[in-house]
């Protein structure tokens, strides 16, 4: 169960409004690795979560955290908007180039939808997605999912960062950007605790690695005709699992045989060219069908 | 440019159809973490990237491995669906649960559009989309995206190795098995060469350290009731930067203001109380509107 | 079955061109609470009606009065794209401010996918979508949404009405802003009937009244610090069925206990702590598996 | 910001694990109308609410109670799905149709993508999204969509609590009905509050009444062949604002004039008949383009 | 502006009701080739149009009809639907292997969301989407999309057609078959109308035919290994627009430069090698930036 | 299998960069008729195809040079972002209208997302869906659809020709103008090619023809006003086949009786008048149910 106080976590005031940079900061609430995603992500991986204890009770810490992320932003964005021309445009034109810039591209929907409030979308309006997230049980392969939002949403907060010079959106994002700091530093230090804790290896899964066509599990294919990635850590030497030694090999021939498709289904009505009977018999056959 | 050769890269051939498990194996090709975003992902980076030599050369021959890995899956698709029945159904269920199985589950879509042909979408029949990829022009930000899908995609493909016991799916799945631990150790190579290269560092990117408010950059919030969290790694000692110290804080105070949204532009109509002017009228002084 | 006559249900003629309000424009064709909507959605209501007479042909009358409506704004949107500057952009920029707004701001599929015509998408080009439609079955459960619908409508109508001064426009607007007045009416009158009919009461469904937790169906449980939810009709005084007496609780405690996850399926390897086995495996016990 | 304790706001534990309604009960949680909808709709209104107070107090408490409701929901499904059917499929379906239903019918990606976890979906594995929710500002807009979200929620509650006879999902299922009584009788009261209090009158906005067309505004049209639609309480009679007089319009003519589009830019080679460049010339002229 | 008529154009009426097909049927009424897609295409195709007269008039016959015919599956979607086993699941598999199939495969969202109505989504539940249409303005372009959209419909309804034996189900999809061998023709005979009017040659658009690199428009580029391509008639003899000559290349060389992307701003933190800067920069100079 | 040349297929050098024109250029990479869409729809129906020798081989080729069209878009479009305005905006637009235009109209995601690349999304950032392309199985429906996709394709690309006056982007363009000729041609010579070896006729599929119902698979109803509809070849004369004879029904009754749902299950809470239950229950008893 959650509780809300009024206060938000840290000042969220802007020194003047910017419509403009309303839309661009849509990103960081309902783009793909902004908060909406981290949230929503860290709360499924939470309840999720079958080692009770340290890990979960971390992943609740941060997944709480985040959804007061997602009210900071709506917040900035509802104080940036404040003003925007919502009015009748006729006139308004004439020989201004920051409001053209404004009225050319700032969000229709932050006025005709939103009432000038955040939407769940991103900077381009396109809505959330519940696709965006992942929580698979698997703590190992969902921690590297996290460091890889992290770092996204830190790349991010820094380039918005230097789209704006609003002393007061930038206090705010130097905060946002401390804390992605922080949890990229948080999701290294669970990497690790995972692994000391005997609860994940290199490899995700370790399991099935003697099943597997250990054969292929070193090599790198050659397919492009560039002609330096042999000369990558990725290529040669010892891998970072200290388990596999690093191959290149270059153009190889493919291992498979011609790709088909099947006899279809006469009552499918797919194309299919009877005089090649016999051929795609065999293969039928093969199939035990 | 490219081009193609009609043999396979690896085998792919079934022992016997299995519309269900077809139905399953979906998830590989156009799931969020199936061959589809992979192969896609990779060539975006690719294309995007900036460092010519061997980073660009080695994303390349993985981009290009990756797109017949969506060859491989789809060809084993429509061979897995050799034979689903498609006809009429009446009277075709007494008794018999297998066939019970299959025609409750198997996806309509691979008969009624695909003609017995695999779908470019996951494995409950959602389409693939762009938003499932990212290239971001930061090498370090999208390897760390790469660690994480082949992570995910090898967890997914070691539950559907454990989801059929049919010889030849095995045979290949064991390929793909071995691919994704090789492509994991790639990436987790890349990144330290990344390191090693003077690319990268460990937090992302490795900019506006110094801007960022630095008090909040080492400190984990304790905003769930749990009593494990700080016995992490991720909540004392050093963090993996070698920079920050960890801390933890216990159920501590917001740092920021009450939230509130200025006043609304009169012709958005927003329900707004006059009787608060003067409140709201004084935040609008302070942000300069 | 339909039929369709050439004319307009209503006068759709813009004074002059305007690219930048035909993309907003497109908010009340494609967009969520738009004219796609409601036709759709009282189309599959009506098909979907099993109460034959005055419902059911009630709603048909509105469903096919609504695809006019689409074809209206289509109509109008296509006026007003009407000379967009689709030609060479170079050298027409220098100092128009006005030409600037509409390079920038209008809607590119406008001309590159559409060739001058309306879009079944909205203001930020996110296609028309199936679920922002609901039939459910149950007409008073469905009128609430109508209502919904046609007030969130009339809102944007009449936000867009305050965003443009062309007369044409505007007397279009001034028709559409009566049928949704109409509208609304419409259906809160349809409300009034169904309860007269003894097909709806206050809380939709009216069964398992007596089912659910009677002592939780009238309290507001106060889990945000804000001072003053208490003070509203919503906390104190009788409900609105005239059945409940609201009440409010201050900051409660939880009623359920400790949230987990059950031990997991070892073939999904899912992160699992086996230390923990006994706490777990009891739950695991009761739960009879 | 947000605190979150550790224990579930009500008991969720379902009697024994049940895969094909926790496919179903996935509705509950990312369907159109389920918990993730009113949670995410509630935080958006609250972050947007321009009235200090009550109404901002109330909305945050239902809206953090919302989020505790998806976690009761995410539990349940975790504890609905253990010991699911991952597992070697060969051989289990021998004349078990109970089974067959299972394996035919359970959410493929609750094993592949969830590891035995929830997803963001809905019952069809539909990903939750941001399109699903509006703030508009506006409140009398917003709770009536309020109103119809508890409704249609309370609606599908009900049907999957016929889906089952499991005690301890119908135990959880009894509060979750109360409570959306609750909530619907919390919203109605509060429309009743904003009438009381001058924020809001029957007709939304109620702006713009003396400009639209008003002999449009209470007129239903019969576009319908149905006999009956002039039968009810909104063709006839006072509407329920107290201003208008509803009459029936029995299959009206159309008020517009012919539809066409008008004289395309030739460089978007839309198709155009120069043989009618007459009339659709004078068009043009009159368009003062 | 539109009229409806309360009778159905043809029968729909099942023998017996069947949720499963229901299930798939609704593929023709919401999938990407059913009858939504249909009717909205020529919807905006007619408004779109700018061709007064002959081609206007068929379009709008056609569209008007094919909202009917979604009509026409939604009532037949509702009549399947009846008694599908939405009670209470409990001991109702026993050996029952129709049951199970139907309990497993059946769409949940048709009880949950639809209340036993048809849905605006396709046979795996994704719902319908403005992106599935187009109205470019072009004729011989869009009825080039109309003549694939009506055979992909039939091709889909003969598959349906030969999943069910209920004799009422195959009345109506006879008569959905004949009115789809019509519309192929219609549009096919369109086509044959638009170039005989002078409006539309082979290629689309038959403009900039001299500017294009004629040198590439006439050769198929072998870029795969297969040994027959050369055979068709698409690689030999004239093109049936009578201009051109087909040629085959086997085994091109590419004709561009080595594919890179400029060097970044540096504010965007994009991985940048500075040691390449030699390089780049001749780049960036020949790009006049 | 594929491998790949780090070259280009063509020349991909803008003379300049233009950041407004790479938004408007994304239509083609991730458009719904873009080179996304034909490269994976090629693919799936390469790999779908039944009939080895020239039309598999055929196909494989074509989808393999789209995939290095996507490399010469998505690297044009790289170019044409460099140096686009990321930087803070302050005074930048004092009477600029070109950079207002450019400010206002970018893409957001080009910079905050792509660091300067191209995106897999249109020229409105709607990110690809993988429901854009078909692969039906039957060769003749998907070679209409490629006919279509070439067509509006070719159209966006002349239409996008006209937007630019940048001679290096004019050059690309002019290449992939003359391929769009060709790939139109070529598929238009593959339909012929079809029909020639017997694996097509006119209508598709040249199944059920004796079953559908004939009355009805050659009239066009006339429901539109319009007076001209029956003037065109679709209302006279032979049809394309040979085989029908086309005719025009002007305002024809329909056929079915009056359209209503079926009785519903009392636990899902349809609404239902019961005084109805005389008429319904015939329907119900008829039925069978």
């Amino acid at each position: 169960m959650f509780r809300h106080t009024s206060r938000l976590q840290f000042t969220s005031k802007p020194d003047k409004p910017d419509a403009l940079y309303a839309m661009k900061l849509q990103e960081l609430i309902g783009g793909a690795w902004g908060e909406m995603t981290v949230s929503q992500q860290y709360l499924f991986q939470g309840w999720n979560c079958r080692v009770p204890g340290k890990y979960k009770d971390m992943i609740m810490d941060i997944a709480t955290e985040e959804i007061g992320h997602v009210e900071m932003l709506a917040t900035m964005v509802a104080r940036l908007l404040e003003g925007a021309p919502s009015e009748t445009v006729a006139g308004s034109l004439d020989g201004d180039a920051a409001t053209a810039a404004i009225i050319g591209g700032m969000n229709p929907q932050h006025a005709i939808v939103g009432g000038g409030g955040a939407l769940p979308s991103d900077s381009n309006g396109n809505p959330w997605m519940g696709s965006y997230i992942v929580s698979s049980g698997n703590l190992l392969a969902d921690f590297r999912v996290n460091v890889a939002a992290e770092s996204q949403g830190r790349l991010q907060t820094a380039r918005l960062y230097n789209m704006t010079d609003d002393y007061g959106v930038r206090e705010m994002l130097k905060f946002n950007l401390a804390r992605d700091t922080m949890h990229q530093l948080q999701w290294l230090a669970a990497i690790e605790q995972l692994q000391e804790d005997g609860l994940g290896g290199v490899v995700v899964p370790d399991a099935l690695l003697d099943e597997e066509n250990q054969e292929h599990s070193r090599t790198l294919w050659g397919l492009s005709d560039g002609q330096h990635a042999h000369e990558g850590k990725w290529a040669q030497g010892t891998a970072p699992d200290g388990a596999h030694e690093f191959t290149y090999l270059n153009n190889p021939d493919p291992l498979g045989d011609i790709a088909d498709a099947p006899a279809p289904d006469p009552m499918l009505y797919a194309t299919y060219n009877t005089s090649h009977d016999g051929i795609i018999g065999k293969v039928k056959d093969k199939l035990g069908s």
